[in-house]
């Protein structure tokens, strides 16, 4: 096979990357896919080097980094268990077309897989849709269940700021037919809890509906035709400010100046209760059906929320528009408010309800009604991860309660048969893989992974049928019988 | 686009699927893989059909077998932990230059994922490559770490059997520059621990060696380039008989007779420590320097087995072989010996020592010695899922304490109010999402899901400040004070 010259590359290549990707990709980015071609075609010489790194947009966790994801699921695990969920589990991979046509715009950002006979798959995208797909395979009905997995966005990444290609989502959702806003009114209370529980500081939880939002889109004038793709523009409203956010409807989108200025009004809006109540009286909105039961169902919802105690965080914003194609009823957010130590770290929540979903699965067409809300866990990680740096305790990255070691030489036999008395009465120890350890270094390990207490073994202790129980923390030793040694340790790490 | 006509396309399918694939594929995967294709082409009428499934080779969990799985890993991990693990995560994708020429053989069973622009990446294999990847990325030289994760093999799925596509493996290695078969010894005592414990019924642990398979081979004639080839046949004789694998070598592999009658001979040995003497005494085998040096780490291998007390189910077995490339020393492999209700499900775990690995992913070469376990837990699942299934114990899927019901109607705000303040004192509570549901339906969720106690309200409890506290099991009812019931409801399920 002969290689293309990497110099006549560039001159055709260029053109192509910046036509698909225009609007995102920014010099440095441009000049980071080049490398990266270039790498691939093997450099300047010609000579292939092997890149030692992760793929694109994806990590690595450490030990560490582990322990505090640890912390982080066990919150929103028990949030779910709390509520009585039930968990399943999917495949990282779907059929391809079990994907297609749930996504709208973002759908270009779907890793497929290669075509190596057989089936044509992709990578998750997010739980949802599997768990969409789940329901109507298995004729499910009703449930409550949570799922927490990876999915797969072939985004821009910004690692920084927790942004990934690769990246848990931790969701829970109610499906089946109860009656209005209550399921609804629960995902919201779950947001709450655990937001509040993982002490990240003040946030919002935002809270609109698509019946409101399409009604909204109608009274101002938008062909039916435009909804879906002037509200990925709406969409964006968090990050680029209304003068934009108008200028693309206005000059990308075709939209007229007229309606783009009507739906700045209605998007600006913010309240509770009381600004539901004021639409429904809105001589515009209350011309669409759509919008008034959109708007009756949030009064409804803000009722339930105050019962379950959560309306000091929950805003009805017309402004939340949500990406996705398949929400049908309310949909929300929420947004950190706390300005972090770096820049913002934006939505760590979100979710809606999607009624048609499990219906286009249904060979018959049978719909499922269901509402969910997905804990965006990276960018919480990244805060909990500053937290720990900024913190002086350290983080233990293991659970042992005790070091077997030796102050002597030649009791490697007797180190192991110790430990294997200690592994067998459940006590979690560990031993030096070395014959002749310094009893220095053995000690030192205790110190570095924070493991509580040493059983040191010498040829007197041997000879007595004790082993010297030393607490690292403050050097006390004392002799323990043998026979007393597994209580004694269990006594003195139950505490901790 | 064209599309080619169906019934020509057998025509010509066929013979390459057959020549692919001649070894191991029945009729009847034949006709599924035809029809695979007839279904991706459109089937007879050219019609497209949606497909609901899951991707061949990979199912979905449901809450009965996910509280399998999780009674399942706690089991490992605690062990793992018990051994003083660390944990680590990486991508569920590579580079895919990073599995290049790792597997041998079975290379061709990795997933790559489609060329979307960007790097070429593939699915993991198995963990121990990305660990080693890990090691030499982040210049870690020593670690003992754990490793639970999915990993994906393009293989003939069998899933009767529990073997898949998509399934879990739950790694531990021990990386670092230690004295002889300590670690090694270790990662056999957990095995031993994990299997007794899961109480699978009997199983033996395989033991042997690269250097004395390598030494065999040369001692019996065989050519070096021959070497890998050759073990890969050896390793099919827990699938084949001897003759069959013998025919293999002489037919396929172009050994010869002789040779490979003289490594029939070895590989019908198994023993303990006693056969590692023999063989050292071997006129033949005692000729080779590397298996001279495999058989006397055997011998102290199972003198650490003999202090860890797990010798009596660890045999060495010298036709265990292993496909994978990157082991260099110790190998082993669990099997469960009892015939299960079914077909046997075969190995269940395996590892070996692979201290050249880490080195092939350092720039400067640099090596880190490894050696690990994985168990392969999905063999694991299909056995405890077989024993549930006939057990009579009922598998609860939620941890639900209590669910607070109303006996009359029009008390769905009192209930709501009453959850809410269960939720937020961390009671585990369930509320109906009807305006007025049923007493009998609330309590018939009770029955069916376990949860063992139901906090009912009506008229007369709300006057009187008390809720009516209902045991499901023995339908005893007693009033108990608003003020008291969380902690009642705490008394009353802390034993369960």
């Amino acid at each position: 096979q002969t290689k293309p010259k990497f110099d006549n590359l560039i001159l055709f290549s260029l053109p192509i990357f910046l036509g698909k990707c225009q609007k995102t990709l920014t010099i440095d980015e441009e000049v980071a896919k080049l490398l990266e071609l270039k790498a691939r075609l093997g450099g300047d010489d010609g000579k292939h080097q092997f890149v030692l790194k992760t793929a694109k947009g994806t990590r690595d966790y450490n030990p560490k980094q582990m322990a505090i994801r640890e912390k982080v699921f066990n919150t929103i695990i028990s949030c779910f268990k709390r509520h009585g969920a039930e968990t399943i589990d999917t495949p990282v991979f779907e059929l391809k077309e079990t994907l297609t046509g749930k996504y709208g715009e973002d759908s270009k950002l779907i890793y497929d897989l290669k075509d190596q006979g057989g089936e044509l798959l992709s990578l998750r995208y997010d739980l949802t849709v599997p768990f969409a797909r789940y329901l109507a395979m298995n004729k499910i009905t009703n449930i409550k269940r949570y799922h927490i997995a990876k999915v797969y966005r072939r985004d821009n990444p910004a690692m920084t700021r927790g942004r990934y290609r690769e990246f848990y989502q931790c969701d829970f959702d109610i499906a089946g037919q109860y009656d209005a806003m209550i399921p609804d009114a629960e995902c919201l209370k779950i947001v709450h809890e655990i937001l509040s529980e993982l002490d990240l500081g003040d946030f919002r939880i935002k809270v609109n509906d698509r019946r409101i939002l399409d009604g909204m889109f109608a009274v101002c004038g938008v062909p039916d035709d435009k909804f879906r793709t002037i509200c990925s523009t709406v969409d964006k409203l968090d990050k680029m400010p209304w003068e934009d956010v108008k200028k693309e409807m206005v000059n990308e989108k075709g939209l007229s100046e007229e309606a783009a200025d009507q739906i700045g009004e209605y998007v600006s809006m913010q309240g509770g209760m009381d600004l539901a109540e004021r639409l429904l009286q809105d001589h515009k909105m209350s011309q669409s059906k759509q919008a008034c039961a959109g708007l009756s169902d949030i009064k409804l919802l803000f009722s339930f929320l105050q019962l379950f105690q959560v309306t000091d965080k929950v805003v009805f914003d017309l402004s939340l528009a949500r990406g996705l194609d398949y929400y049908t009823g309310i949909i929300y957010e929420a947004v950190l408010t706390q300005a972090g130590e770096s820049v913002s770290v934006g939505s760590v929540a979100g979710g809606g309800r999607y009624d048609g979903l499990v219906g286009m699965f249904d060979p018959k067409g049978r719909k499922v009604p269901c509402v969910g809300v997905s804990i965006g866990i990276e960018r919480i990680f990244s805060i909990m991860e500053q937290k720990a740096e900024a913190s002086a305790e350290k983080v233990r990255t293991t659970e042992v309660q005790v070091m077997v070691a030796s102050a002597q030489k030649n009791l490697l036999e007797e180190r192991l048969r110790l430990v294997t008395e200690l592994w067998n009465a459940g006590i979690k120890a560990e031993v030096m893989y070395k014959k002749n350890p310094k009893l220095l270094s053995q000690l030192q390990h205790c110190e570095e992974s924070g493991i509580p207490l040493v059983a040191i073994l010498g040829e007197q202790e041997l000879k007595d049928g004790v082993v010297k129980l030393r607490v690292v923390a403050t050097r006390e030793e004392i002799d323990i019988a043998r026979t007393d040694l597994t209580s004694e340790i269990r006594r003195r790490t139950s505490e901790a």
